[in-house]
């Protein structure tokens, strides 16, 4: 199905500037996000956590998509409301698969370079994928989904979406490498669905391409007063998306003594040391590296 | 005169948790910082702002510190009381020379490596720089230096006392080569005190000492509106401390035009792209290079 309409969503978290800074951009200038065959819109997420320095007010906006959450009328908080509204604008949920594409600009502390992040299982996110990095071949791809049907980000409102993440870069820092970074590959999105529009999907892809699909997270050491009492290792600092082992260190812990890695398979560290996951004692999420046919997704176990 | 006393101080600001991590690392395992000449104490300056996840609630706590700020009881925030508290606690500010000597953990964004910062002209302040430098060449000394008495950092409180800077490192995130930094120079902070208070005075320095002494700053480009309308040059970015000349890069601007830097004189950049003054839009801090006998401080114009 072609795209008719491409919405590039900036500042979901408040203290992402890079977005921010890239909407006011194409605001000036906007050339670069246009393109013959479809509409680009630009959509501001959360200004008001943005005008208090903050990545939200109450509630992490990116985490308010869940269709249970958009439902429950009687739970809410500004990020909620906001959510409803944002979804009622550019949505909706759980309407089947149409002409709409979401891309959400984010930025990372984690040394993650530039990650496409699917919330969702779809051949057309996967080609697109193998064409960006066709293009810009330290592209790297992470499937990230909770659950089949209740995703809580912000891309889950429609059905190909993806998030732009590009790092590392402070919260609250726009530096020109990372955003140098975020507009080259946003230029080749939209570059794809262009040509998918245009070849009525004949887009030459890869037969393999690799995905990294999330699959747990690490959780900084704890004292018996539940405080974060050991840090990230340095060997492990910086090295995202570098295969961790059995034996590898995790943490230095403040007596100095390290932690290892104990499990039997080889992960993938993602969003090491990330400044907005401290608040739940997370210090790396794990991911495992898949090789998929594009054209195919992602298989599915026997049965399902 | 000897010291009696130092305090080192954390969580000043409440977003850099350096400081903070190590504060709780020493009260599990405090053996680095005990010198048998003095009494170390530990000071979380801003438990508050951190519990809160940002930098302060209401001011700036580190721009709290003027005599005539303390002496307005008249207009009350959090952190104008604090400062009144952490005064009483650990000053008072104004009173002559006494034992106690102050350093203040921070963080920056910038890529500033070790900074020793100093607010006041003392010469025991750029023998102890000078000292530090000898075991860890790579130090940096900044004199920061408002009005002559009213000065608004916490470390204003006493004659003798630094704050200690150490990036680059995200607000919001511990990394273990910052850790490692601060507390490589923080030992040898202390080991300078120790080494003064048994030799009396007697330690020796270097005939010239390097000091950057603080001359203004360069604020961002802003649109009609008020809004940043450019981002700070990849040539400048990550070069704290590097020289900069008539005509060399500042920002790039939106519609792709360079600002260059229009001074006659050679400045040094510092606090390129620190993510906490983006609210007052200062893309960096400028300084002189001087060359002084620490022994003598930085000498005064004539007349003065």
């Amino acid at each position: 199905m072609k795209v008719v309409k491409a919405t590039i969503i900036g500042g979901t978290h408040g203290n992402e500037l890079t977005g921010i800074l890239l909407l006011r951009k194409w605001d000036v200038t906007g050339e670069s996000i246009r393109r013959n065959s479809f509409l680009t819109q630009l959509f501001w997420a959360n200004p008001k956590a943005f005008f208090e320095g903050k990545r939200y007010i109450d509630d992490d906006l990116n985490r308010c998509f869940r269709m249970l959450d958009l439902n429950d009328l009687e739970t809410s908080s500004y990020e909620r409301e906001r959510a409803r509204t944002i979804d009622a604008i550019l949505g909706y949920k759980g309407e089947p698969e149409h002409g709409n594409f979401l891309i959400d600009l984010h930025t990372t502390t984690s040394n993650m370079g530039i990650t496409l992040i699917f919330a969702r299982n779809h051949p057309y996110l996967f080609m697109l994928a193998s064409y960006v990095k066709k293009k810009l071949p330290e592209v790297k791809v992470y499937y990230f989904e909770h659950g089949r049907d209740d995703v809580p980000y912000l891309i889950s409102m429609v059905p190909r979406s993806l998030m732009l993440e590009v790092g590392p870069v402070p919260q609250g820092v726009v530096r020109s490498d990372i955003l140098e970074k975020t507009e080259a590959a946003l230029s080749e999105i939209l570059d794809f669905l262009h040509n998918y529009n245009t070849t009525d999907g004949q887009v030459e892809v890869d037969a393999e391409l690799e995905v990294f699909s999330h699959c747990g997270e690490i959780h900084y050491p704890l004292d018996e007063s539940g405080q974060i009492c050991g840090i990230v290792h340095p060997r492990l600092q910086d090295n995202d998306y570098v295969a961790l082992q059995k034996n590898d260190p995790l943490f230095l812990t403040f007596d100095g003594k390290e932690i290892l890695y104990e499990g039997e398979e080889i992960v993938y560290p993602t969003f090491v040391n990330e400044a907005a996951y401290y608040q739940e004692n997370i210090a790396l999420c794990l991911a495992k590296k898949l090789t998929i046919d594009p054209k195919q997704g992602i298989p599915q176990p026997a049965g399902e």
